[in-house]
């Protein structure tokens, strides 16, 4: 098998249209980009584990979906126009079965979104990806957690809970006997739909936003956090899809798989009342719902048919999940 | 042991100096940055994995250094000014002495180049370390593989070769029984200096510019493809250092680690006859040698005693290695 560098020729190199914006991709110490003028750059990165993040015999092409995807999802919840990526590959072999399914699949949302691969780096080890996108944004309208006021509005897009029911399913626990059921869960956890256009979307209409990647419980907490507000979330707004409740089962395990699932990569954001006639326009072409209000507590509360609720929900944490 | 969060928040966010540039750093869906205006970003991104880059237990101060260096060469070599870096690490454990003493290195390095970490992702997983380095550079003026022309004189900065005598000691091969002479070949493969102000220095002087990552005739290669010319070296003018002729015990051996041996993250530069004088003044506080000129060949030829060498040389490639 060849070496390094013809696998990035291969692989990974100038397999896409080149952005005005590129003044140099791979092939040098360093690729080279144009910002625009009056603009900032949102710059976002992670990281992808197997066997922390996916299992090992996971198909490439959804890896390489959920490893852009979980990314794209942070420009967009910051406003930001997707432009570049850089890749860090771990590879514990030389697979091309493997690359092929991996780099297709990549390259196909990668163009979706307008998102040029500029460089990176192909090492031996074992299977990690590490992405680093960077998005435009024009100055002053990045949507950060810290904008939410008491009275603003809590929105969410699509449904929730999905991505856990889908992760139920990877991990073979309380699986359906319909394959083709439990192949449709599982695609949910992998292929998650980053909300590039209602992000961009919202930069003149939402006070804060947040992509739901370690559960709505917890990505709602750091708006608090960074807002010093508080909220008071009625679950029985929580969009919930037909798939998660015949999977589960149960009105209130739903809600609480909407609650605490990670890897949604839906955004939730907050609107002033001032604001919300025109999210009706602006967002036309996105599913959201409201879901519940900031105040200003400091405390995330829950709330059912008007009467408080007391459930102990927390979100996804690696290393607290395996100490 | 607390979780992520805590972990982000203990060791890796704020620990530097706000630059001016930085509009927002972690603790967002993504850092937001602001580029001057009539700049260009140079961006690289570099993979270190444990077992393949460095052993397992290998100083965590020196694997920071060896990161985050091997990434400031990358702008270096485009003459470029580094600004900003975002980290994806993962980490078998939380090792708390392991934590402190990567990042009180990581910190030191990035403060005296005046770069900042801006984000990243922290994750469970095999000790792996992907750096994406970006650096600012004015238009038009990046140091590229491609811009060397026959007649061009070509340099190296530093001396070559004290990387490879390190990876020596480190894997034991052939190693003295000076504890202290070991030691410093050690810290030499770890402790390499980017070769920052040179880089930038050499924006208006040279043709084209490489950090020698993969080994001088590998790196070289480079330069000569993508600039569609040859090179004639003369090996007698490689620079090398006296702890390195006391470690191989002979001059061929010393000629052959300076032209192999990789992670040196010295500059190899080319320079036009025009320039030669402008570069003895702006590089005054940078060693720098000149080893050989551009041709019209196509090849790269070596050369002592102006006889023609036959050694036959590679450089560095992982999968090369392995397979």
């Amino acid at each position: 098998m060849s070496g390094e560098f013809s696998l990035i020729d291969k692989y990974f190199a100038h397999k896409q249209q080149q952005r005005k914006d590129v003044v140099l991709a791979q092939g040098d110490d360093c690729a080279i980009v144009a910002p625009p003028a009056d603009s900032h750059i949102a710059i976002s990165t992670d990281t992808l584990v197997s066997g922390t993040h996916f299992l090992s015999d996971a198909d490439p092409a959804w890896i390489a979906h959920k490893a852009l995807a979980s990314n794209i999802s942070d420009l967009a919840a910051m406003g930001a126009s997707p432009a570049w990526v850089s890749m860090g590959i771990s590879l514990p072999e030389v697979n091309e079965p493997w690359l092929e399914r991996f780099c297709s699949a990549f390259f196909s949302l990668a163009d979706y979104y307008g998102i040029q691969l500029i460089g990176g780096d192909t090492t031996k080890g074992p299977l990690t990806i590490t992405l680093t996108v960077q998005g435009t944004i024009p100055h002053g309208k990045a949507l950060t957690r810290g904008g939410a006021n008491s009275g603003d509005w809590i929105y969410v897009t699509g449904f929730l809970g999905d991505a856990k029911a889908g992760l139920d399913v990877i991990l073979e626990n309380n699986i359906s006997a319909d394959k083709a059921f439990n192949h449709e869960l599982e695609k949910r956890h992998f292929k998650s739909t980053p909300r590039v256009l209602a992000g961009i979307a919202l930069r003149d209409i939402a006070s804060a936003a947040i992509d739901i990647s370690d559960g709505l419980i917890s990505d709602l907490g750091h708006i608090l956090k960074r807002s010093n507000v508080g909220a008071r979330i009625d679950v029985d707004l929580l969009p919930i899809s037909s798939e998660l409740m015949q999977f589960v089962n149960s009105l209130d395990i739903a809600k609480q798989y909407a609650l605490t699932s990670g890897e949604e990569y839906e955004l939730c954001f907050t609107v002033p009342e001032a604001n919300r006639g025109q999210l009706e326009t602006a967002l036309s072409n996105t599913p959201f719902t409201c879901i519940g209000q900031i105040t200003g507590t400091g405390n995330l509360d829950l709330h059912s048919n008007d009467q408080p609720l007391d459930w102990q929900l927390g979100g996804y944490d690696h290393f607290k999940v395996s100490q």
